[in-house]
């Protein structure tokens, strides 16, 4: 690669996109690891679509209409750390930059969403952004259409690497943008051919333009080294009409002596190398070092948008009252002030007429009281839609010509939906929720994680819970998932056992602005098991005292979702014999697990033997339950799987594997001796 | 669609597959649940497969040089369930088929491993069976140059749907068979453009034909109810030099009232509805009826391959005994006889050494010796060989001109990895083994599970296993993984501490013929704890004292991996003050839980109060560890991860994050009191 030609082809260029690369090369160098090669590659597209595209006010990074900028190859970090700091941005610092990948800094090895604004979500995991984008993007519309251009309209870039597209979930996020063709999202993939192991070539030969054309993409290949063919090409990828793909073929750790290798993706610490790419650069800088002109420069690009924004602000306040009260309460997660009231009339309907239904449809009942008073929920599904329950009739569906609608065919594609969900509540404005079988909790679980791990409080209804599911069999039983969920931190997983708790549920999911929720439900019908109103929401507290021992309190039992139903016929069967059984109802554990101990002990006194029963596996929050968290508070026994489910009729399956009124009386009475 | 039309075509043709319809709507119908319109839109398809080009031997299902047919769209199980019955399968019988997904059948809802011959893979997770499909195309190739065309030459045929397609795993799986141009593995789409929630326009307008050519593969469309078409497009595929795909436009629910909707998708059991599709077939026969002729007609296809597979057994006599035997081992899943003795030796010069290394690192020492000793098993990484180690000097590279190459370059495609493994194990005659980081066990995750499900051995290398990864920070530090792979069924968790214990898990793993093994292995260097060798694998037992208490016992430290020797160290500083302390290590919570009880007292006796330490969360066996199985048998306390990890160097977290020495020896004197 001829440096020197590139130097002198366009120098103030040149210099802005140098001044990233030597950054990189300070930063990596002192943190001792990271990620060089991707940033003195791709520097040359950044600094164009900083320089001269995208939207956005350094001073006001939170700004609800800026564009956005998604860093999906995320190890390429001091890409954006530069950029954040070179424009001015407040939170990164230099000395955030000096403290790259160091405890307590703003610059974490890859971008974390929270850490820095500017970070618009976390990747690393790659096919993470570019599907996050897919939700950004369709946010975008959606809020568009709602609130008018005058509020809304903006775009959504993404930087992907070679293993962002080798990810299967790129091919849902491409699909997806392709189908609705989003033309606001504009991809930038960075062809370098080179992975860890060596040669893209190694592992994959696919010919990614015509893959995003077959999804209905326009596409453009350019040099990613050419300042004036990148500005070209984000000028047409604009007025495209449809989601745009650039690839530019560039070189990964441009200009040094790891150009081109898989060397050059890791971390470049070596003195001499970094030396020489310096001077190839024509960088007589010292480390960490920024010419305070050069500098200046960046800081204008940085307050390019500054009267944009102003502009925009004043068209803010020119809508009515409402309008702008609703606009800033969608984009601070808050909830309408009708919620509360709407879910407790919900409640006190449901405890009159005690209805027999699937807690699924229970969802559906309270997502139909929900929805009308939330213009912010958008809901969906991975193709289960009639069997999730997540679709009320107000929502209508969103589509090419409908970019009003709230109601998303996400397609046969959990990751995907999940990925996307996550970019809508990044991207601010929207509430989303949406549906699958519990057991493919197991195809979004890396989305599902990020939700957790970004404090973003995106809804995942889970229904088909159990066992219960039936005939379709072991491949459709959720098992272990959700042990799963309750054993990622920061999620909170409700698996209520009636309506009444499903509506409890649903109000803290929506209420939650820092915790995603997972909603598991069941596909077979159960009593509703709170018959006695109360305006107080129950399941805030994670488990309370359903039913009290009448006697002596011998036993109690713990349970949570359709397994209430079978702890209240045990309790019948115990108290028969007259043994006093407490039947204590645990929609959350999380929740339960944040109450204070006196409540804990209240509702939990040592003493009493304690079954736990879930139509699940013990290992998922049961033990320390059922045997106190320091141990000796109680004999215990669990009634749930320990093996993998079955196909048959759901009846059958509880009754074979053990999951009976019968087996817990049975269970409290060995405890008891 | 005009059926009459159909019938008189090709009569011969139309009856065979009208049999299949059939029995389809009456099973369906006597189960009230299933799929219907799956099998009766494919069912011209795989008539004409299986009549003219399947090569099997409906006598002897489990011929290693067969076809394999492979049904990812396993919704439609009853499809395989009509052919194997239609063609003699043993297993299969017309009661099974009237026992449809019921209790204790083996026509379970989804296709399962296991329950019958015939059924080549567990189906009905979308996406699975064709990327299973790549491991066994994989493996016929491997195996075809280690042991001649004589003995292996056989095609993978899958039946992929819509909702294959839209899942992102099978970009991985595509990508992979164009890059490797596995021109045996042939791909029927069933394109009958209807899912769940109805027209798959909804979700996705992707052009499958460009994309699959944008991969590589040999494409052709045709009409999926033509027999000639079928007939000539499986012999131009066969032909082709590359995969091919089919795409067969069908019609879903084929002469039914329900044909073309997405109500045909689901269990057709309206009589009405039945008795009308039955009579446009001209099928006058009653309920699970075939009549004698027809069925002959079928039995004939079912021993078309009997001469084949005759020949193929004399081919077989033919070679070497030591090539026969080695043959028949590798396929009967058994293990060398000098893999013990090699394990042994390694361990005894290991335990003089006593190595500081990271245990990813000994898992190459491992591999070192055994892959010499075992041409069965094949590695492979998601991009991440240099960081897995899961390469040795011997193995070759598998490559289009390297078809024994026993490594495989997944790329960054850990789904698609794990669920080729999958096949290969499947397939017969491999053992293999990828790597990827911990934290990616969530992209695997689906594939994960439906191994231990299906009871296959394949192995799971997770490095880089804990915060101890350091500054890539939480994205790629795993917390819960550890406690995932423990959640699900019949999978064994090794965390092994030192290269001794990991040795012993690579043994432990390979001898294992129907239970998958995670291997979770440090980034981050740990002393050799095992300095005194014993011959007898220590780590199968699951759990063992490795360091005794000197002095009255008071506490007993269970840990594992890397948190064997902060144990240690705990165990020193507590003795110092006269506490006498056990240090237990427990590489595998699941072989632990199988020893008697005796066992499991001896080493974790009453009495004593016991710490747990693990870089993870307690949440994943930990409680019933510490607490026992009914609680009341100790005080105890963990010391570990309650949230998720963060950028720093390795040491700095685990300082901050409080999992040392000095904190596990804090938490025992807390617990005294």
């Amino acid at each position: 690669m001829d440096i020197s030609a590139l130097r002198t082809a366009n120098p103030e260029h040149w210099s802005k996109a140098a001044a990233i690369r030597a950054l990189t090369l300070d930063a990596v160098h002192a943190a001792n690891s990271g990620h060089s090669g991707m940033p003195m590659g791709m520097a040359d597209v950044a600094t164009v679509l900083f320089e001269k595209h995208l939207k956005f006010d350094a001073a006001a990074p939170y700004w609800p209409d800026r564009d956005r900028f998604i860093l999906s190859a995320g190890h390429g970090s001091m890409l954006l750390y530069s950029l954040l700091y070179l424009t001015g941005n407040e939170d990164i610092t230099l000395e955030e930059i000096r403290n790259f990948r160091q405890w307590g800094s703003k610059t974490a090895g890859h971008p974390e969403y929270g850490h820095a604004s500017g970070v618009e979500t976390t990747t690393g995991p790659l096919g993470q952004g570019i599907s996050n984008a897919v939700g950004f993007a369709m946010a975008e519309e959606i809020l568009r259409a709602r609130y008018g251009k005058k509020l809304v309209d903006h775009h959504t870039y993404v930087i992907a690497g070679d293993g962002c597209l080798m990810e299967g979930v790129s091919q849902e996020a491409i699909g997806l943008a392709g189908r609705h063709q989003l033309s606001k999202l504009i991809v930038f993939w960075d062809n370098n051919n080179i992975t860890i192991d060596g040669s893209v070539d190694l592992a994959d030969r696919t010919d990614q333009v015509q893959r995003f054309k077959a999804s209905g993409w326009h596409v453009q290949e350019i040099d990613g080294h050419d300042p004036q063919a990148i500005d070209e090409a984000i000028t047409a990828a604009k007025k495209a009409g449809k989601p745009s793909m650039i690839a530019c073929k560039t070189h990964i750790a441009l200009g040094s002596s790891a150009q081109d290798t898989s060397k050059g993706h890791g971390a470049l610490t070596d003195e001499k190398l970094i030396a020489d790419a310096k001077a190839a650069y024509g960088w007589t800088y010292g480390p960490f070092e920024v010419p305070a002109d050069l500098k200046a420069e960046w800081e204008a690009i940085g307050s390019r948008g500054a009267a944009d924004r102003a502009e925009w602000e004043a068209r803010l306040a020119s809508v009515s009252d409402r309008k702008q009260q609703e606009f800033n309460r969608v984009f601070e997660r808050g909830v309408p002030k009708r919620l509360s009231a709407t879910i407790r009339a919900l409640k006190k309907q449901i405890s009159e007429e005690a209805p027999k239904v699937a807690t699924r449809k229970s969802s559906e009942m309270v997502l139909e009281v929900i929805n009308p008073i939330m213009p912010e929920t958008v809901g969906g599904s991975a193709d289960l839609t009639g069997s999730n329950n997540t679709l009320t009739g107000d929502m209508g569906v969103f589509d090419i010509d409908n970019r009003s609608g709230r109601y998303i065919h996400w397609g046969i594609r959990e990751h995907g939906m999940a990925a996307a969900m996550n970019g809508m509540a990044l991207h601010g404005g929207i509430r989303p929720y949406g549906g699958t079988f519990m057991a493919f909790t197991d195809y979004a679980r890396p989305a599902m994680r990020l939700a957790a791990l970004m404090k973003i409080p995106t809804v995942f209804v889970m229904t088909h819970d159990s066992i219960g599911l039936g005939e379709d069999g072991p491949t459709h039983q959720p098992v272990e998932h959700v042990a799963i969920s309750r054993a990622t931190p920061n999620t909170m997983v409700f698996r209520p056992a009636d309506t009444i708790e499903t509506a409890e549920a649903w109000e803290l999911a929506l209420s939650s602005t820092e915790t995603p929720s997972v909603l598991s439900l069941t596909r077979q019908n159960v009593p509703t098991v709170r018959t006695k109103h109360t305006t107080k929401n129950l399941s805030a507290q994670g488990g309370y005292v359903l039913a009290e021992a009448e006697g002596k309190r011998q036993a109690i039992l713990i349970a949570t979702g359709s397994e209430v139903e079978i702890a209240l016929a045990a309790r019948d069967l115990l108290q028969a014999e007259g043994i006093g059984t407490r039947v204590v109802s645990m929609p959350c554990m999380e929740l339960f697990a944040e109450q204070d101990e006196a409540y804990r002990k209240r509702v939990l006194p040592a003493g009493p033997v304690r079954v736990g029963i879930e139509a699940g596996v013990r290992i998922g929050g049961w033990d320390r339950l059922l045997l106190g968290e320091r141990g000796r508070e109680a004999k215990a026994g669990f009634i749930g799987m320990s093996d993998f489910g079955a196909s048959a009729p759901a009846g059958v399956l509880y009754e074979k594997f053990g999951i009976t009124a019968e087996a817990a009386a049975a269970k409290v009475k060995e405890l008891l001796g």
